[in-house]
């Protein structure tokens, strides 16, 4: 153990002062101004762009993530860092996905698709069909065996412009995405193309998880992505001909399970250190971008977490964890097993803070909690209104905090603005380019300052089994 | 005259009673639908900065985008559509800009600067000297004609990154640009150097106006802005060595004035056609990129909010105007023109609202108006929460709408997220692609929204001179 100058002390005790007298707002500013001055988050997330790159679960480059994410939480002088083993999926994407359509008469139009993550592969030849268009399953249903069997089901629904919340726009389609190759294999499909889910019109395939669920792998037919623009032209041209045939080729494939890590560091807490308030991101990503915004930004703003928190002063009355997840996207086990542990080892997580909607300009938050507990946060917004952070409201939270949910405690995700989140997710385009700087330091900044505060007044005392924490 | 026909009229009377009868709530939902997925802001932008581009006042592209947007208007089927005469200042910048460093070995490193706007040129062969670094006018003072005579200032005072509105950045800097040569005169300096006002560093030059006021022709020195990033080499160059040289060399000229015109269209009110509501933005722009966002945006925005009235069956009291200004960039005669027009012709000018700050996701606005109106407007506040628009605030509202101002009219600005602002901000790279053709189109819906509720409620009645208007 290191023995403390006494010059050093009194800095110390100095700054513990300076932080035990300030007010509220006044901390806060320090956080804004240390994270738009002196922030981390923008360096940290070039190298893991532009260093290492797509982070998919399995990945070399997923486990450089971790390598590279330890050693700088290493250097940021917590209390603790550690990896949590947790087993995970391991999908590869084999060669370049190439796909064309052929109208009767032997024209070729390429189209530019990505296989769905989870998709088979196609026959090695690849796979050529008749395609037909739905917009739901409930078209597929009406069309019924008849009309699908042997044929390719090409899902267009599009993203309904007219949602101001992309993220709803989102969640109206994905099931074509998530479930439209087992629904189609139902009536006998042979694959399934789905509209990428994007707002824009543009060259971009998204890729994103789909599933099977218990279907016999001899029923498990191949599924990919189409952009928005091949869309569009594979719809004109099945209206003019609907004999036209479709061509994909993919060569993906699901491999055994392998080892990887949840990355975790810890500040821990002066008072209770028994009470767990977690801020976190997904480590992983798809493969196709960097990873940028989904989730890198979400990665980096948590880890600047703790370290804003040190650099404006603040000593943590409860124990503060980073968790970077591993697995996020195609199987959820690092937020799954970093669940399991906390419940193993009976540690109370009072609030957990999840940014994995981009690393747009932040707006406020999602709460997941009870009534009580959503009142105590409303009398904080006015702490926020000097940053532009207004959105403050109950709904979901993050799909790797979820896991951790109680009757009582907190959890909430970063609400980012929405409307360039769909342009970039999932697709090529989500590159270190896309990200802004300042917009990525507000939203640790943001995450920063909701941490401090409840780690300094702790979740609702009344709701809370009655304990009575100040 | 057109005669309608029995089904037409039937139909308008339809709409008419559809929107008399329908809620604030309903009105606004339909305008922002229209915008998301009717809109033709972009369309517009599209053609404006990929098939004009830059549009400097006096320019060739100036007067296409008068052409050009004076027709898209008539194509409306609005009550007027005009062209209103204003001569406009013309200020060319010749051929490309050229600097470098030289070290007193000799040894040259290129920088990237362009000429500011109404600067004059350097000789024809350039101008070498040495330069010094300056941060603000009162180092320039403390300087002394000893220290600056016959050398080049640098003003190289950052934008201040820890202030979240980047306006107010902005606000904190540009004397620099506008006044530095005029002030850098009065000591002997030969020429200025300005640090680009951009909160990143990157190598794009960003130009302005700058003014020499009533300074005589030969005490009226060259100004030209540098890339931050090359202003970060010069500076610390000149910590290592004080001695280097700069050279650079620009051909700009103030030419005479020449005619040009602000574009103006209008749906005449129905029952006040004498109470005026104008919606702008700018039509000029800086020559350097094809200003999108300045003010391209504020546009297109302003000319689709009359559409989108039209299409969501709105029926104007009160007679709406697109006013697309020209020359706000170096002079705002158009601006002033205007104002001068309504004077002279007793034009009641209730609500003026300007569009000149990126076509961004719109946050809310900045009004200029007296307390009785503004809790008017904060009355209207919730029916913008589901979208997002949460900031009203008193302050500016934009240099065209300016001279409008009487004590009891309302101005306005929108307030799009300004984080990414200054990164394009009369540079080469405000282009079209950095533009989201959904946070282009939820500006013209807000700005729509709130001309709506102005028309129908008209400005607060009780200090409108007594007069009762519902």
């Amino acid at each position: 153990m290191q023995i403390l100058k006494p010059a050093v002390l009194l800095y110390f005790l100095f700054i513990s002062f300076c932080v035990t007298s300030q007010s509220d707002e006044d901390v806060i500013k320090t956080i804004y101004s240390q994270s738009l001055t002196n922030g981390k988050s923008y360096d940290w997330l070039n190298y893991l762009s532009n260093q290492i790159g797509g982070r998919l679960s399995g990945s070399l480059n997923a486990e450089k993530a971790v390598a590279y994410t330890k050693e700088e939480l290493d250097k940021l002088g917590l209390d603790k860092v550690w990896l949590q083993p947790v087993m995970v999926p391991k999908w590869v994407r084999g060669i370049k996905e190439y796909a064309f359509i052929e109208t009767p008469n032997g024209q070729t139009t390429i189209v530019n698709i990505c296989a769905l993550g989870g998709s088979v592969a196609t026959p090695s030849l690849g796979l050529k069909a008749n395609i037909i268009e739905v917009k739901n399953f409930e078209e597929l249903e009406a069309l019924g065996k008849e009309k699908i069997e042997g044929k390719i089901v090409f899902y267009n629904r599009p993203m309904q412009a007219d949602l101001i919340n992309t993220f709803e726009a989102y969640g109206g389609c994905v099931n074509q995405r998530y479930s439209g190759a087992m629904e189609a294999s139902k009536y006998g499909a042979v694959g399934v193309i789905v509209r990428s889910m994007n707002l824009r019109l543009d060259d971009y395939p998204h890729t994103g998880s789909m599933g099977y669920e218990d279907l016999p792998n001899d029923k498990r037919i191949p599924s990919a992505a189409i952009s928005t623009n091949d869309g569009e032209l594979l719809s004109t041209m099945l209206q003019l001909d609907n004999s036209i045939k479709f061509y994909f080729k993919q060569s993906c494939k699901q491999l055994k399970d392998v080892q990887s890590y949840n990355v975790i560091g810890e500040i821990t807490g002066s008072e209770y250190p028994n009470e767990y308030i977690i801020v976190g991101g997904h480590l992983d990503s798809w493969d196709l971008g960097d990873g940028s915004h989904d989730d890198g930004a979400g990665v980096v703003q948590s880890m600047d977490v703790l370290r804003l928190l040190k650099e404006s002063g603040v000593r943590p009355k409860r124990s503060i964890r980073v968790v970077l997840f591993m697995n996020e996207e195609n199987g959820l086990r690092g937020g799954k097993k970093y669940a399991e542990v906390a419940k193993q080892k009976n540690e109370n997580h009072v609030f957990a803070l999840e940014s994995d909607s981009g690393g747009f300009t932040p707006r406020g938050f999602s709460f997941d909690c009870n009534d009580a507990s959503f009142n105590q946060v409303l009398n904080w917004k006015p702490l926020f209104k000097p940053y532009l952070i207004h959105y403050f409201e109950k709904g979901g939270s993050g799909a790797d905090v979820g896991p951790l949910k109680t009757e009582t405690n907190v959890l909430a995700g970063l609400r980012p603005d929405s409307q360039r989140y769909f342009d970039h997710h999932h697709a090529s385009n989500d590159t270190f380019d896309a990200v802004n700087k300042r917009e990525l330091e507000l939203g640790a900044a943001t995450m920063t300052a909701l941490v401090y505060l409840f780690d300094k007044y702790g979740v609702n005392p009344i709701t809370n089994k009655g304990t009575i924490k100040k």
